[in-house]
Order: C-alpha cells, then structure tokens, then sequence
C-alpha cells in the first residue's frame, strides 16, 4: 500500500477512494504511516489548471512574428490562392534559396499550399524572385529605373506581366534585397494585405540596423532578460546551434544587418585565435541572411593578450599589433563589420590612460580596419571617468570639441537620451552638434529600466518620440531622425543600434510582448520616420490575430503603456529612481552609491522645498548644449514642457503647475494615473481571453498581474519617501500608500538579486 | 552603393559581380569607403552550413525519448493499426485524461491515426484502459489477483478479451499506475515490441523514486549544466510555465513520482508564506502526473525567517515553529512529500550548532512532518564539519552510531560511494550498516566530475555497478539494491533519489545523450536490478531511431563511455583529480584548497616513491567500515580489483600489477585507453551521417570532438604531473603529452571560469 499521499494525488477526484485493502507490491511497499487514513483528498473539482489541453503547446511564441497560420478569412484566402502557386528562381544562390523556401514555408501555412518550383513563369500564380543578374526574367522587365532608386538593400515586390503572363515579382539589385522583399510580401498576407494592383517598394534610410548584444564570453548578459546568452562559446566551433540561423532569420525579415556578438564591457579573450574561430563560425552562419557581425574591441587587448607593454594608440607596435590582428580578422570573416569601443567608461581602459584622446584611440582601431572597409563605433557614453558637476552633461563635453578629428571610417555612437535608457530623458544634445562626425543612434531594446521582462513596455512611442524630436541646429525639421539617417548633414556613412533583448529563452526576448520591442526596433531602423503605432498594428497581427477585436485593443495596451510606466516610475522628468545594480524595483532614497553621481537623491535633488535638477542656466547648464531655440524652450520654466519639467528645473512642492494643481498633487496625480493604467492593461487582456491561445494568454495575463501590483509599489514607495521630504499628505482623492515609508526602504529580496523583486510587497 | 561589405556577401557567389553602377538608394547610402572595390568575393562556393535544409528543425531534443515518429517497418505498422484503433476510458479523471491524450497522441505520431473515443469496447481494436473502481469493464476482468501483486502503481498491459472482443487493457490500482501502462504501451510501440500475445506488468521495487534539484531561488543550478532552472520564483504564482508538465510527463513516463524543488545547500526564503504560495502552484501542475513536491529545509530557519533567537531542535518554540510550518505547508498541499535536509556540511547549519546530534535534528522534523505523512530525507554526507583523518571516512563514523536513533519518518539519504559522485569510487559502507534506519540511495545523474554538458558518458552502468555491488552484510546476495528497496532489512520505506540534470535548454540536459542518464536514473529506480545496457537500447530506440545501424553502435558508445571517461580522467582508483571549484578540468598538481582534505594531491597521495591513498589497516583503515569479506577484498594488495586499486593502497611506481606491467606503465595503458576510446566514440558517430538527423547528428559530433581533444588534455596533464614525481618517461610506445606540465598547470580561463575550458589546449 502507498505509505503516503506522495503519489495518490488523484485518487480523491478520481472517485476511485481509498486504494484496496490487500495489495501489495512485489517489493515492500506495503508501510503504513500513521495518519494515513485521515489523508485529506486533494485534487479539487475544478482543476485550475487547464489540465485538458493537452501535454503539447505550439504557441511558445518562438516562431516570433513568423508564425504563417492558415489565413482565417476565406475569401481572402481563396483569392491569395489564386495568385500563389509557384516560385520562379533563376540562378540560385545560398539567399535566394533561403527567400525561395521562406515563401514556401510561409504560403504552406498561411495558404495551405505547396508552391511549386520552376524555372519558367507559369500561366498564372507565379512569384518571380531575383535580381536582374540572377533571372533573365526580370532582366528584361522595364524595372531599371525602379532598381536604381532602390540601392542596394531596397526591393519592389509588385503586380505584373511576366513573358504576357501576370505574376508577382519580387527584385533588388542585391540577394539580401530579394529575401527582404520575400518577407514584405510575407508580412502583406500575414497582415491581410490586398493583391489587388500589389505595389510594395521600400529601400532603408540607414545603411547598418544592428543589434549590439551586451552578450558575455560566459554566457551571462548584462542587462539581460532572457536567458543565457545564445552565442555557445563553450562548444563552438564545433557544435553550431540551429538557434543561430533562426536568430539570423529574424532578423533579416525586419531588415537588420548587423549584430556585435560581445559586450560593450568587453573582454579581450575574443580576440584570440581559439575565440576568432568561434566568431567565424557565426559569421558563417548568419552571412546568408545579410547579417554582419562586428566584436567589441577591449582597448588594452594588445597587452592583455599580445604581450605588448603598453596599449598606447601612438606606439607603432601598438599601430602594428591592431593592423595584424585586423588582417587576421579579415582573412577569416572578409565581411567582418568593425569594432564597437567603450573606453574610459565604467572602469573600461582607453586612450585617455595614455594621455590620449578618444579621436586617437578611435583613429588607432580605424586605421586597422579601413584596408578592409570595417568601422570603428566609438561609444560617447561615459561615465565616472572623472568627476562632473553634472552627469548628463558628460558626454557632449568630452566628444563635441572633438568633431573633425575622426577619420572617416568612425561612427560616434550616441544614446537616445543625455543619461542612460531612462524610460523617458530629452534626446541627447549630441544629434546635430558633430556635423562633421558620423553619429550612430543607440537605442536600447532590452528594458532595463523599464520593468524588464515582465513589465509590458511597447518601446515604439519611445523610440519615435526621439526621433521626431526636433533638434533645430539647421532650423525646424531638423529631427533626429535627420541627423542619423545622414539627411540633414550629409553623412554618407549611417547607423541605428539597438541594446539587443534576445536570449536563449523559449520565446526570445524573456515575455512575449518583448518581442515587439525586436520588432519596432528593427522596423523603425529600416524607416525611423514610420509610424510606431502602424507597426505596433501590423506586429499585433502577425504575433496574435488579424481579428478586429484583438487588434484593436492589444494596439491599444501598447501605445499606452511605456507612459504608463513613466508614470508609475519616473513622472514629470524624474529619472534614475530605481533601485542601485538591478534597477528594477523602487529606490528613491538610494543615496549610498559611489560616485555620488549614481544615485537616485542625487538625480531627483528632492528636499523640504521641492524636487528636480536644475540644469538651467542657474544649475548646472546643461540645457545650454542644446541648440537654440531648444534650449530657450527647455530652459524656462514657462515653456519646459510637463514631461521633462523636473529634468531640467527644481520646482516648489506647492508651486503650480500648467495643469492648476499644485506639483506635490500633480506627482501625486501622475504616480497613481501610472498605476490605474498599468490596471486596465490587465483589464483589456482579460477580456480577450478565448480569442487567443491559451499559453500565451495565460503568460501574458500572469504578467500584467505583476505588473499591476509592481506599479503600485513604486507609486506607494515614491509617494511615501517624497511625502517624507514635502511634509505634504496624499490628496484625499487618491489612495493611500499601502505601507510606510521605512517598509519599502528595508525591502531586501535575497532570493532574486539580479531583480530584487519582492513578494512580499503585493500583500498589505 | 553598399559601403562596406556588410550586407552583400552573398553576392559573390550568386554570381551578380559588383552592384550595378548609378544604383544610389532613395537615402544616403552612396558613400564609397577606400579598397571597396578590391573586397574580396567571401561566400565559399561550398557552403560549409547547410543553408539548404530549410529554417525549421525539428529534432532539437526537446521531446526528449517521447517524439512518436511514424513506424518506419510497413508490416509492424499495419499490425499495430489492426489493433490500436480507439481508447475506452471510464470515468475520466485528470490523470486518466492525461493517459488517454498521451495514447491519442502518440497513436497519432505512431501509427499516423486518430483513435476513437468511446464509452464501449469496440469490435475490435479498443484499448480499455483504467481502474477497477473507474471502468466497470476492468472490474469485470479476471484481473483481481493480477492486481493485487501490483501494489500501488504497478500496472498490467495485455491482449484479452472484453464482453467478447479483442481489446488491450491498461489496467492498474490507481490512476497513477495506468498513467505508467500507457506510457508502457507506448514504449513498446516505439522499440517495435509485437503486439502479438502482448502482456506487460510491472511494479516499482523501490517506492520513492525522486530528482533532487539543486536549484536556487535565483534560477542557477548547483552543478547544472543544462541553462537556469526550470522554476520561475520571479513570476510564480501568476505565471505558470507551460515548461511544468513537460516535465512533469517526461517523468512520469519513466515512473519518477517526486521532485526536491530546492538545493540542498538551502535558503530559508523558500517556506515564507509568498515562496510556499508558488510552491503550491508547481505542486498543483506536477500532482496529476503523480509527482509530489519536497522541499530542502535550511535547519536555521526558525531563526532566519521565524524570528526566534535559536533553532535548538530541543527549545520547545522550535518544535512548535516547525509544527506550524509543516501545518501551514500541508494546508497547501495536501501531498507535499516532505524535506531534504544537509545539515552542518558545506557551512550549512545544523543541529550540532547546538551541540545536539543529526538524530535530535532529523527527528524535530520528522515529528513536525508525521501527522501529515510527510518524511524527512537526511543526507549523510558531511564534509568539512570537524578534521578528519580520511574524508572518505565521514559518513560512516558520524551516522553508524546514530542507527536506531532516527524516527521511522526519517530516511537517510546516501551517496552511491564514500566520497562524492566520482567517475568511480566503490560503494558506500553505510548500505547495510545501518539495519535499522531506512537507507535512501542518491546518485548524481548531472555529470559534475564526468565532463559535464559535453562529454559523453552514459551512466548506467555506474549505477549497475553500485546497485549489484555486494556489501555481504548478510552474505552473498546482499547488494546494495537489495538494502536500497527494503528486501535485505525489511525496511519499509525506501527511496532513489537522483541529482537532476535538468534545466531550461532546449533539450533539457545540456546535450542530447546527457537524456539518456535522465531515463537510466528513472528506470532503475524503478526496477534497480534491471540491465543498463538494455535500458540504453530502449533509449536509442525511441530517441534515435529503430534502425539496428543505429541502435548497435549507439548502444555501444554509450556503454564503452563511462569506462573511458574513467580511463581518462582518474584511472585504477584515482578519484578527484579534477581542478579546484568548476570540476571540469584536470588539476591533479593543485594543493591550495583549504580544508586540506578537498585538494587533488589530497586524494591521490602521489610522491616520489610511489601513488595511492592507503585506507588499510597500515593507512587510514576506512575499508575497515565495509563488512568482511569486502573489508579483506579491498584491503589487499593480492585481491583488491584494479578498479579501486589506488583507492585503497599506496603503490609503488615499479610495482608490478596483475597485468604484468608496472604501475608506471598500467597508469599510462589505462590513460592513453581512455583517450582512444574517446577517439572511437567519434569515430563510430561520424559513421552514422544520414542515418539521423542533421541538426542532432551534427550536436552531437562536436562535443564528441571536444571530448577527444579534452580526453587528451586530461591524459598529458596528469602523466606530465606524475612524471615529474615518479621521475620516470612514457614508454616509448605511447604518444608522448602535447605540451610540458607547466602549460597544463598554467592555464586559466577568464572567459568562462564555471568550467574553464581552455580552447588553448586543443593545439600544439
């Protein structure tokens, strides 16, 4: 007999009652314990858990954006079945064959066919893929004038008469541009798209769209959410992950074109012969799919690894060292991209240890890389290199006197923001201030601010937002977007890079709306001037459904929800209120850290009279590295808009604000607006419940739950600890905090340190 | 133009040449950089990656031996579709529905059909599957006295006859029991078993068969190769990954019904109300497939978390804090299995804290425990608690004193050998010396000190090995299995437990054949006197393939495997060789660990004169602990095998052994052994291309490669290091070590300090 409940769980629901006296097993499991008889019966009548559906799920959001489900509406799917019949492929090539066999996948899902392949184009229902060196076919169509607006990544993917024959044509001038135009065409039917008079025709406006992965030759991922990392140092080049291409996949049907494999904190190791190997084996790996891959470049390898005494950019076995390992570089991976460099930043080593500045450093690694046609992307963040009245200001001061002192082959790589990835800064007053200087966006993708991975945060509007801020350094119009994509300044070499979300989680990016953030970024690389909401729209419906009834209101939780979190987080302008290593929960009164210029009371400058930093001309003058009339508008209290009002100046608690509340009510006002939205994400999500699988329903709703209650802590701990300084009470007509003050403060999660989250502060 | 070779490598070699001149993109992107026009032509015209076998894969190891793939044999396919044609189930409970989903899908992989549901046995081809309380058809069979010998989840799987019709019946006492048939029946299927007079029973022989995790609450895994652990403590309770059931099905169908969720090295935080909550969402998604949750106790808890000044297992408040603790688990979960305790080892506290003894404490929680028929699982390693003369000696002159002292709800949990988890060690003394304490078996099923996620090394046979031994404590016939499952001392309670292997990677444990230690473990403990080598050809049946090309030589790698890993690593008795910390590579020369007792030079006693830790009578006398005649086998030099010879003796380096070599020269034999049996293992691998699929075939191979490559650095760096003590050559009939010793001794791995493979040492 079974000695415990240990097995006979379900026996209870089972009816089948106590097991029968007498049996006995072959062994001497016939033990008795005392207490046996009074075993409570344990499974309960309705199972919550949804035991019924059977042990496999194929919705574990893996296949991203590409998920290809047989289109549902069936005139749609009749009238795409027409069109779609056979592949025509002239000369194939390693990209050609793979844009071939993404349509045949993606029409075997979505159409429930099998294309067939030809060489020739059919009566009807062919799609005529290739360049016009590649087919004949499409040598002969009139399209030379088409082709060459295109460049070289731009497609056409139209409607018309192939040899008198209607077909859909597919063509760039380049491979790559083909299997782009393939997953257009792709994304048109996964979107519901009409065939009539099909037209599509797009080329990017930055040259390099990348990834950068903060990825450790460990495996571990700085500021990331998702798992190990996916590059499998420990076993390459041996063994080659299928998740590779997959990644490469993925990233090809949004158009990115390059990854950097390794951390900006970098390690000299991957620069070794053993390591160049493994890096060439991923090279390989993702070159059909038009990706490059770039390594970050630690700046003293050359004694770290080479022997050499000093990594001096003006010694010549210095010079010599970096052109070898250049050339041992090209010799292995010809495509190779280039370098990423942080130096003299966050204890990085760099030029300035040799009394250097960053353009000769930056020079050094670019004059070893341009016989080969690589780049040098110089990181302008820096922090605690040396002592600043005022952080945000660091990075201009050190990188614009230096504009015209790089060669042509770097890129001075900037953040979005002055600080670092907030969920909301002023866009940096560097875009447009090095007009002879390449400057590269760097957004961040993986949400480390932002509630990581589980808080829903659609990144697009913040993304869009910067780069449609209007810098005004060659008058209006010119916005970000302007200065990266070389418009406004004539900068032939351009860059978007994005802080990489992805791991070796199941579904990538660590939850299944950071997905979108993949998505939106790439998107946006390929068109910075689209809109986010549009692609917030078309992601919806190739990850969950085309039904109205979805699309609508999941569009909906996303726009809305990064303001949420600024709202919950860091309204009106704060910045940097979380808590010091993790940065996820709560840390407003952190005042430990050193330097003094990490913490929160440093950024929020919060005392008895008010809050914010004054960077005015009375403070610390940051707003004066913006051009005019940017500055003039940030600058005065009278015109500073709400949302960066305490970045940019220190504010009375009972002052009034534009809104005619006083700005203790107002912070109150915003804190508690970010928690009820956080509440109607999970609100909208629930009442879907049934139009989507349920795997993902069930994850994504476990989540909201979460962040409900997180956004609440942050609103109660904010408000209790600047409560303490203004000596003001909550309005009455907002919730009181939950707990005091010194419950948030003493909150230490031992169990979970990369992400402190307690449990114990969703319950009063 | 395309600026840099970025996004057109492909275009060599389709063939395309240089973009088209005049092409400009409707942005900025005609920047021309120096050299682009002599930029190499990269694509290799023999792509090295198979870029053409599509971007899906479906052998990623995920569904483990469970991937019910169509039978390949036309005649056995026809036969099992006769006879396999709808399922009857009675009244449905949650495990039955889970048995009969599990019968429907794999019919549907199988045999490529749909079963039937239905309430009626059917002309023919019905499997009837259920108890005699849930199918009133089961009760009317002649299966009471079947049934009675199967104690609580042994099964019955036969042909027979129904109200007249032929049919198959699963049949067993509880819906746990039929669970195990189905997944029986299935395994019968995919190893091509005949249906022809089929009749399957069986009944475990031991009745806890339980994975120990050692999981942290943070997701690493102590000694876990396979990527985080599989709980999510950050988003339980509201998040429940689909991951759980998986798991919890894999186990079920190879009869494993427990799981300790947390590391032995233990954290208070994990009984805190907040923890215990997501403890029950885990138990509520295991308990259908008849899987209970334990969890680790950390003995000081009372103190951590329950604000009491003292754990002393003799203060009444302590008593009374455990009391309320277990209550309040039990409240939860109903079936909650019980604690596994390390107590005053590794630093972690105990009752010997408060000068009390592992009895005091193990009862305290037994006697918490009892009332709800939960046990307590005490290890009995202890390690660096007090000096020792002979670390292997610890376990066994701590706890054989304590026998008959320990309540009846209290288990003793043992390693399989006196040490820990080596590739061999002989088997613990403490099996059979403990007459009146219910002995648990542990073994290690991740492979810490047998080379991890990579090497292959299957290890059966050294659970065969240890479970066959003969302790003799009541003459021949005495084994190890037979204490383990009660028969020898009549015990009534009995367990295995294995130290799991699993995690988060896709396919579960870090390599594709580290599965098969995952089944091997669940499959002996259930049946521990089976074969390990007819459990390793079941394996590759269902997870490789039926073809006998396959199953012969895979069955044969898996099995020569562990004995190389031997050979290689610490032949003839040698036992932790291994560098400091990771485990992974050799360190025989390292000395600076503290205790002393933890260092290679420790274990292995080499000198100039000679090699081997004496444990006789003349030594430290631990062999006296194993009862005679094994006390006198091992404790002479004439009959001691030479698997333990340096185990047990000090020899000398001339000595001659029974092979008629000399020690020097049997210790080169058995490590340049190890070496071309690594070798052979890829060998024979490389054999079977096209035989598999590639994306495993091709996995596989690589870390094959490194473990020949490592099994040769293993080999050079230990005769490097015991030359330079016993001053002599290699014979010249043995490869001479790649590298001189201080190269070995030397390397340090920066980029990946958990295993420290060193990629420098594959070449010369």
């Amino acid at each position: 007999m079974e000695p415990t409940p240990t097995s006979d769980a379900t026996a209870g629901a089972s009816g089948t009652g106590p097991v029968l006296p007498g049996l006995e097993g072959s062994g001497n499991d016939d033990i008795v314990q005392p207490g046996q008889l009074a075993m409570p019966e344990v499974m309960p009548t309705t199972p919550s858990a949804p035991w019924f559906s059977g042990p496999f799920s194929d919705e574990d959001g893996y296949d991203l954006w590409l998920r290809y489900r047989k289109v549902a509406d069936p005139m749609l799917l009749a009238s795409y079945q027409a069109a779609l019949k056979s592949v025509v492929v002239g000369q194939p090539t390693p990209t050609l064959t793979i844009a071939e066999q993404e349509l045949e996948h993606g029409m075997n899902g979505l159409l429930q066919v099998t294309l067939s392949r030809s060489d020739q184009v059919q009566a009807q229902g062919s799609i005529l893929i290739g360049t016009p060196q590649s087919a004949p076919q499409i040598a002969a169509l009139p399209l030379m004038q088409t082709l060459a607006g295109l460049g070289t990544d731009g497609y056409v993917v139209e409607s018309t008469m192939v040899e008198g024959k209607p077909a859909i044509v597919i063509a760039g001038n380049r491979d790559v541009a083909v299997l782009y135009g393939a997953f257009a065409l792709l994304r048109h039917l996964q979107t519901f798209g009409s065939l009539a008079n099909l037209s599509l025709a797009s080329a990017p406006q930055v040259q390099r769209r990348i990834l950068d992965h903060w990825d450790n030759l460990d495996r571990t991922v700085e500021r990331g959410y998702a798992g190990p990392a996916l590059w499998e140092w420990d076993v390459l080049p041996g063994t080659i992950s299928g998740r590779y291409r997959d990644y490469a996949r993925a990233n090809a049907s949004i158009g990115i074109n390059g990854a950097v494999l390794t951390n900006v904190n970098a390690n000299a190791q991957v620069l070794t012969p053993a390591y160049l190997a493994k890096v060439k084996a991923i090279a390989d790996e993702l070159r059909p799919y038009g990706i490059a891959v770039y390594l970050t470049a630690y700046f003293s390898a050359p004694s770290e690894i080479g022997m050499l005494a000093s990594a001096d950019p003006m010694l010549p076995e210095v010079q010599a060292w970096w052109k070898a390992k250049a050339d041992e570089i090209y010799a292995a991976i010809p495509d190779f991209g280039g370098f990423l460099v942080e130096a003299n930043s966050e204890g990085q080593p760099g030029p300035k240890d040799y009394g250097r500045t960053h353009a000769d450093g930056a020079n050094l690694l670019a004059d070893a890389l341009a016989p080969h046609n690589g780049i040098v992307m110089w990181r302008a963040s820096v922090y605690g290199s040396e002592s600043s009245t005022d952080r945000v200001r660091q990075a201009y001061d050190e990188f614009h006197p230096l504009d015209g002192q790089f060669r042509p082959n770097v890129m001075l790589q900037v953040k979005n923001g002055p600080l670092d990835f907030q969920p909301r800064e002023p866009f940096s007053p560097l875009f447009g201030a090095m007009p002879q200087t390449p400057v590269a966006l760097e957004l961040q993708i993986t949400k480390e601010y932002l509630g990581q991975d589980t808080h829903l945060a659609y990144l697009g509007p913040l993304y869009e937002e910067v780069l449609k801020a209007e810098t005004f350094v060659a008058g209006p119009g010119s916005t970000v977007a302007k200065v990266v994509d070389g418009a406004l300044q004539g900068q032939k070499l351009t860059a978007i890079a994005g802080v990489s979300n992805v791991g070796t989680d199941r579904n990538w990016t660590g939850s299944h709306f950071n997905q979108a953030n993949w998505y939106v970024f790439g998107r946006l690389a390929w068109e910075p001037e689209a809109s986010s909401q549009s692609i917030a729209e078309e992601w919806v419906k190739q990850t969950f459904s085309n039904d109205p009834n979805v699309v609508g209101p999941v569009t909906g939780m996303m726009m809305a929800s990064r303001q949420a979190v600024v709202n919950y987080m860091t309204p009106l302008g704060l910045v940097h209120q979380m808590a010091s290593q993790h940065h996820y929960g709560p840390g407003p009164w952190v005042s430990d850290q050193t330097p003094l210029d990490c913490n929160p009371t440093y950024f929020a400058q919060a005392d008895a009279r008010g809050i914010g930093f004054d960077r005015t001309t009375t403070g610390s003058d940051a707003v004066s590295q913006y051009a005019s009339p940017v500055r003039d508008t940030f600058g005065s209290r009278a015109t500073v808009p709400d949302d960066f009002l305490l970045f940019f100046h220190h504010v009375g608690w009972s002052e009034t604000l534009s809104s005619g509340r006083t700005l203790w009510t107002e912070l109150t006002e915003r804190y508690s607006a970010g928690v009820s939205a956080a509440r109607d994400l999970g609100t909208t999500w629930a009442a879907l419940q049934g139009k989507l699988d349920d795997e993902r329903f069930n994850e994504v709703a476990g989540f909201l739950k979460i962040q409900a209650d997180e956004a609440r802590w942050w609103r109660d701990a904010s408000l209790d600890y600047f409560g303490s300084l203004s000596g003001l009470p909550i309005p009455p007509q907002y919730e009181p905090p939950l707990h005091p003050l010194n419950f948030y403060e003493a909150l230490t999660c031992p169990a979970d340190v990369t992400k402190a989250r307690c449990p114990d502060v969703y319950t009063p």
